[in-house]
């Protein structure tokens, strides 16, 4: 079947201008939220955002109510970040990913193509193989936790094409996030944070000049 | 200083389009090289990809010589995406990071801004106490190797909205790849692998219907 060609719907430009623009915003503009529309699609870059055999082990909590953010913040090493911004999300990562999960995620994946469990045996065992490396030279709750950050990175660069302004926050305390979220109980684990919104027209942060070290030591080419 | 209102470049609709249509691919037409201007924008994206306190641990090697793709492919389970995909680049973590890349990175910090290094001393000392935490209940390495999973989300998401197809691999021998690469004598480290390029019109995999779980199942709110 011939695949259907795709053009992508920014130039280079406009993609290394917006990676260009955004910044690890600081001050958040506490008025301005994000419209309905724009925080649906960056919920659907979570949701599809990608994972190492597609196993997406992975819970996304979305943070909006008030009082909760409230007990968030003394655990975020006080950062207004957490107040303030239009939308918090938690990146949590399931926990102790086992065979359970794979036969779980067969079944899913047999129900959306609509094709018997049995044709994916072999995928099956496979990833039911890696799992069950946990412990032995494998630390599966790591491996789930790097999945998290393709996630995190997806969010980040998603929202700054949307032009929201976003801060990744990995200066949390994941166990208090864990006790006041109630993620424990339901097997999952903090990872990692991210503020979005609006920045404040005063965040000093905006206006410096962006610090990268030149293409030239980071990238090499063989 | 009033800060420039961004309305983005993407709508909503075009940013979860482009997510869907991306995935994981399998089959690469080898004939297709992408284009310079768009190469140099994925690239820029990786440079400008967001890390811990703007560290960049990281190293992004681009392999196009085909016969350094000949070598990796037998350390990539045999995959064919190594040697058939336009690009192929290695996600490489700086191996214990320590208070002397902290400093090199506050010298360059310094020098973008044109301000003085002590004005940064604060900052410093968070960062080098933040490092210096190592072996101390902080795996500096595997904390490196997640920042390069930011990368990997920066970069995927980026071709996506390009219409450039990708695929991420951890299906590989990392030891063997910093082997081949030359990679330990720099003092970097294999973390993950990213082909990108254009889909065969016969892949399969392009076809399938889309497996994530519902929103309802992985965004929950609080």
């Amino acid at each position: 079947m011939a695949v259907a060609e795709q053009a992508g719907v920014v130039t280079p430009g406009e993609l290394v201008q917006q990676l260009r623009w955004r910044y690890a915003t600081k001050k958040f503009d506490p008025a301005r939220k994000i419209p309905a529309d724009r925080w649906d699609a960056l919920e659907q870059a979570l949701v599809l955002s990608p994972s190492s055999f597609g196993l997406q082990p992975w819970k996304f909590i979305v943070v909006t109510d008030p009082a909760v953010r409230e007990r968030l913040r003394p655990a975020s090493w006080n950062q207004p970040q957490i107040t303030d911004a239009s939308h918090v999300v938690v990146f949590a990562h399931r926990k102790d990913v086992s065979v359970a999960d794979v036969e779980r995620y067969v079944r899913h994946i047999a129900a959306v193509r609509g094709i018997p469990e049995e044709s994916l045996e072999g995928y099956k065992q496979m990833m039911a193989g890696f799992v069950s490396r946990a412990g032995q030279g494998l630390d599966i709750n790591a491996w789930a936790a790097r999945q998290l950050y393709i996630a995190l990175g997806t969010f980040l660069t998603s929202a700054a094409l949307l032009g929201i302004d976003a801060c990744p926050m990995e200066g949390i305390d994941p166990k208090q996030y864990d006790e006041i979220l109630g993620l424990d109980a339901e097997g999952y684990r903090t990872v990692v944070v991210a503020t979005a919104g609006y920045r404040a027209e005063d965040d000093a942060y905006a206006t410096l000049a962006k610090v990268r070290y030149a293409s030239t030591e980071v990238v090499a080419h063989r």
